[in-house]
């Protein structure tokens, strides 16, 4: 079976560069934004909807672990976020089967839970995030600290509540993972070598 | 400045294995039981009683890190209490003033946090606690499932109200921690070696 790492991460943690560096390391595929291409392609929906569609739990009233046939006949908006989910899932199965991989976000922690992934989970003090927020992105330069510190907290709302919503558990549980990484104090590009070790 | 590793963990998930392991690969001192015994030493009393004492919060209103100078005069079982806390947190500072070392549980992660110590938190599922139980000690291999989930939790609980009374802080919080491993698909004699080499 092939070794099979996944990360979630809070905003601003340094998630997307400790996948990105620790599939370099291992040699490992790495999927992070080409899952999302890969369901515009399939889907023939814009890269943008799509995008949308995954970094929101769609607002209905009841979670979509506990089923939803009932509800979903007729109901166009609830069908094709389904599609897309499906999609998704389908998408990261059959990367999963292809090769090792590291895989960023969407649920695959769940969604391959059959494959027996290590799953990590990337995060840091609130402070930290902004620091890494501003070096990073040009855009949150602008930002006041207080609006910095909304958009974070914001942005992890929602994967939080998508991650509820299709798993139908908390997201962020440290019980869900095999290892959570404080990148706080740490310098992400020394870290990788070692965790790396493990695989 | 010694380097200093501090582990919390949850009853039943390997936590003291972990640290003992770790400190042998790395040649740093351990230091778990030996706290109580050099507090009983110190202030004559036994170390059943400072046992006693440090696994359970004692029973005061508030949590120690608010303040208690209004209430602790003329009260002995709270000062009797807050003699040990404090020889604990003086013995805690005196081992890492001496060497490098690993330091298991008694909140030596709050109490060294000058030091900035790097902060472990060792967890697992219930079901590979119980295992780990039974497997360790043979008292509880008379229990009932149910009677040793309930000693597990019942452990636990009394460890996150002592933590939370003394730092303020809940117990097991990923934030508190560097790095957070969850043993229930690990085998910690094979773990330790490459998270040894963080340090």
């Amino acid at each position: 079976m092939n070794r099979i790492v996944t990360i979630g991460r809070e905003f601003g943690s340094g998630g997307r560069e400790f996948g990105r560096r620790l599939s370099e390391k291992l040699g490992f595929a790495y999927y992070d934004q080409e899952i999302i291409s890969e369901i515009a392609k399939r889907t023939s929906l814009s890269e943008q909807y799509v995008q949308a569609i995954v970094e929101h739990r769609p607002s209905f009233s009841f979670p979509i672990h506990i089923g939803q046939s009932f509800y979903s006949l007729g109901n166009p908006a609830f069908e094709q976020t389904m599609t897309i989910y499906q999609e998704q899932a389908r998408i990261i199965t059959e990367m999963a089967a292809k090769s090792d991989c590291v895989i960023v976000g969407r649920c695959a922690d769940y969604i391959l839970k059959e494959y027996k992934p290590f799953r990590i989970f990337i995060y840091a003090d609130m402070e930290s995030k902004m620091k890494r927020c501003r070096e990073k992105g040009p855009e949150d330069e602008k930002l006041s600290d207080k609006e910095l510190k909304q958009k974070i907290s914001g942005i992890d709302k929602k994967r939080s509540k998508y991650y509820e919503f299709y798993t139908g558990h908390p997201w962020g549980d440290k019980l869900n993972f095999d290892l959570c990484i404080n990148t706080t104090q740490t310098v992400i590009k020394e870290m990788v070598p070692v965790i790396a070790k493990l695989f």
